[in-house]
């Protein structure tokens, strides 16, 4: 194959991510070969996009040796069992977060991977669709800040509940908000500190602002320690929607010599424009531009395709991410609850 | 005494929040009446700032009766001791981070506070010295951001470590990071959460970045849940001095309806200004002028000397904070160490 188009099907229309992996592979230059959804309001929206892709079933898009990736965003519940069979078919796969909603579901995702030899990369677009992010990789890895020692993370994100899908509120079919906007954090994680393995020290995960939706998660944090540094992060679905973007997502690098932050959506009531990247260092503040910065995730990603490489992001921490993220998940403590929802929805004695 | 002027005096001159507690109360109408310090350095330097101060021994000092409170910054493990003698002669303590480094310290301070019914109250100047957090109470208590569920604290500071005594580095004198500058941030998540019950989930300390002082802690971390919300936070001693600032300290309020982030000494390639506020709820994002924000915890803690009151802080809370204080420092798992070490000081393998 190498020199060959890579050719690339969509399953799973479920999150706005499967536009993410089209856009990802498409601006590498693959080819958009078949798209499957079971939800049919979805897939006439991505066929409005992309007019010419052809809509085929998941067992025929199986079947055609001609197509050698398949990414897309699925319900969470259902992604493991679209990455095992298509990896059985001899595909490699671009995986979304959630990528599994237990462990069960990654063992056996781990299981089929060493047996057929696929690829099968997780992509965080919270890092890789983000300039700032990526200059902050070069500007690490080239001892801007020292040892990076320690991550933090935000992950605010607004619920907009209206335009939400039923399961969004289930987390046994969503995977809950760590394993879904969590992932993201983790991987950022591992990548900043050098981290080749890494657990979680706890985990917890709560309602505090949703009492019409009792099992929905709006509330996540983990501490993690790894072989490089620690890490700590925080997921919601609080944000407000003045703030017209997914989030205020932030992530912050402390290092030995100097610390970077990240503001990759807003720099709220700051500079106009995404992607901020601010590096303090002995040579003092600095806000980077980043707008030149390139997003080459999907060149790797192709390259590996091609060569069976770990370009992009490698195998191990793929899956160590998956786990990690699972386990936090599943082990996390409930916090919130009706002690602080007795407390009234307007202000706070601050006493 | 309700009327009459406040005398204090100042006992510890080992920190410079000795010369926060003289402004605070100077500022607020008291007298200053008295100064001792095992350190005839600090003593001359105080002299020069307070010229008309006398310079008593401890003993006068606690035989004064005409002295209503004592407040200054002892090497911390002396600290509880001074607390203790205080009371015990019918003075008030204005109390400084660490304020113990041990719980048996804590046990006996509240013992006598309680035999003594004098006030012992803890301050903390990165909450009620900056006009932004002043401010951003104020605004949470009228509900601007809902209810607050979590807080995140920020405490980094520039080590300087040729300016620092020798018990700097010595964690069984200085009370270790999480005892010392961790304080401020559990006064905080209490305050912003409103939390009168709270538990530390769990802490960590280590040192990544200063091989030459082994004992020194440069970095801590914490995890905490209380009955009103849930928080975290990290201080450490690695900020660049190109800053210019003890630190860029932050506090982050994570609202049912909106957020709030305070950028506390320095808004780095931001904004010209301190104690910087910004507001983010169903309104929009806007940064708030602070500086007409009145800095009013010293008139209170008077009120509270004259009326036996509890305005300024609460007599449970300044306990409080000092269990969890050092209860987090005292049962830290240990992070960073050999394997971090042994990476080398540039750069990192970003693979």
């Amino acid at each position: 194959m190498p020199g060959d188009k890579v050719r690339f099907a969509i399953i799973g229309l479920d999150h706005n991510h499967a536009y993410n992996h089209a856009r990802l592979l498409l601006n590498a230059g693959a080819e958009l070969s078949a798209v499957y959804s079971d939800e049919p309001d979805d897939v006439a929206a991505f066929q409005k996009m992309y007019p010419d892709c052809p809509v085929k079933s998941m067992a025929a898009i199986l079947e055609d040796r001609s197509i050698d990736v398949v990414g897309g965003s699925a319900k969470p519940a259902d992604r493991a069992a679209i990455s095992v069979k298509a990896m059985q078919h001899g595909k490699d796969v671009v995986a979304d977060k959630p990528a599994v909603i237990d462990l069960d579901q990654l063992a056996e995702i781990e299981r089929v991977q060493r047996e057929s030899g696929r690829l099968w990369r997780f992509y965080s677009n919270e890092h890789w669709d983000r300039r700032c992010t990526i200059k902050a990789g070069e500007l690490v890895a080239q001892g801007a800040i020292g040892r990076v020692v320690q991550t933090t993370g935000f992950g605010p994100h607004t619920p907009r509940m209206p335009t939400r899908p039923r399961w969004f509120t289930d987390h046994k079919v969503s995977g809950g908000i760590i394993g879904d906007i969590g992932a993201h954090q983790i991987e950022q994680f591992l990548f900043f500190t050098g981290s080749r393995t890494a657990s979680i020290v706890t985990s917890a995960t709560g309602n505090f602002g949703h009492p019409d939706y009792p099992e929905f998660e709006d509330y996540g944090e983990a501490t993690l320690e790894g072989d490089g540094g620690v890490g700590w992060f925080r997921v919601d679905w609080h944000s407000p929607e003045s703030i017209r973007v997914p989030g205020d997502i932030r992530l912050f690098l402390l290092g030995t010599e100097g610390y970077m932050e990240m503001r990759k959506y807003i720099d709220v009531a700051g500079p106009e424009g995404t992607e901020h990247l601010y590096v303090v260092n002995k040579d003092g503040a600095r806000l980077i531009d980043t707008r030149e910065v390139q997003l080459d995730f999907g060149a790797r990603l192709l390259a590996d395709v091609r060569n069976r490489t770990e370009t992009s992001i490698t195998q191990e921490r793929s899956f160590l991410i998956t786990r990690l993220a699972t386990e936090a998940q599943l082990r996390a403590r409930r916090v919130g609850g009706p002690v602080l929802a007795a407390a009234g929805p307007q202000g706070q004695s601050l006493a």
